[in-house]
């Protein structure tokens, strides 16, 4: 897949349509991923975001500790990844990337590694964390943004080469988008 | 529409596929809707959500004021009004609903209407409000939901009868989710 740099004004509108994401961290030789189906943007530019975390949550320690993790923009070809990046903790499987098929591909500004396959990465650097209904409510800024050629252009999402987004709806059960409405 | 209340332990599942939503609010005579793309649910059960409003935005301090509103999810049909109800200000629209063709559907159990074309209707009250980066991260608990019989059962959505629920790209753009992916 063939990807280029989206430019950050436009990052936001990767997690606008509401696409359950695999996040991506790191701490000296270990990495993870985890799936976030609670995350939206929280800034158009300078882009950020939030995702909502568990307290308990395997990754959360290494985002806290380096302040930095990737979105990482499945699309529909990965539903079983996302299925199984969110259905086991990195307490028991030490290599995700390995056990789902997922390749590594290094970031542009931070040291957690991206999804290769992902349709779109986000690189994020953490700005505040809240405590939110005692869950961590993670607050971070874009610093980079990529997207697939085919599917990205000009920094918007492009249905026009089958792009089917993947949205979840509860356990095994997702959705998929891929029809674009125009409103005149 | 034949609309039945959905249980509160799965409501957090009618926002899970992330898509735009319209907010209503009311404070005595007056009533006012807004397009949200940015929203999420915050916790499953009982169940809270969070979305991000502007600060300077024309229906905050209803929200502010009488700590309610409510989340009206709309189905593809809807995208005319979506589009207008995030493109006009309450301060220049007196009656969006006039305006939009939408109508008035007294809620269950707070004093904000609910949009009765709406599939799905999540009734809210304001738990805290964080400032994050200049905006107004509302979290509130779900007090109330009810949604459309031949869309929503069991408290899931079903895509058997043709719904597409709506996801905001940018501006006039928007993508709809309809075909349903189970993982095996």
């Amino acid at each position: 897949m063939n990807k280029s740099p989206v430019d950050l004004a436009s990052a936001y509108r990767l997690l606008n349509p509401g696409p359950v994401v695999i996040v991506s961290v790191a701490a000296g030789e270990r990495d993870n991923l985890f799936t976030v189906t609670w995350n939206m943007p929280a800034a158009k530019d300078p882009p950020a975001v939030v995702l909502l975390s568990g307290r308990g949550h395997f990754s959360l320690p290494f985002i806290e500790r380096t302040g930095e993790f990737a979105i990482n923009v499945p699309d529909v070809s990965l539903a079983d990844a996302v299925y199984g990046c969110g259905t086991t903790s990195g307490r028991a499987v030490t290599d995700k990337f390995g056990r789902f098929g997922l390749t590594r591909q290094p970031a542009m500004k931070i040291g957690a590694p991206l999804v290769a396959e992902a349709v779109a990465n986000l690189e994020c650097r953490v700005e505040v964390i809240h405590d939110v209904l005692g869950s961590a409510l993670i607050v971070a800024r874009v610093v980079a943004a990529q997207a697939c050629n085919e599917h990205v252009i000009d920094g918007q999402w492009s249905f026009d080469h089958g792009l089917q987004l993947l949205h979840h709806l509860s356990g095994r059960r997702f959705c998929s988008s891929g029809a674009e409405h125009v409103v005149r």
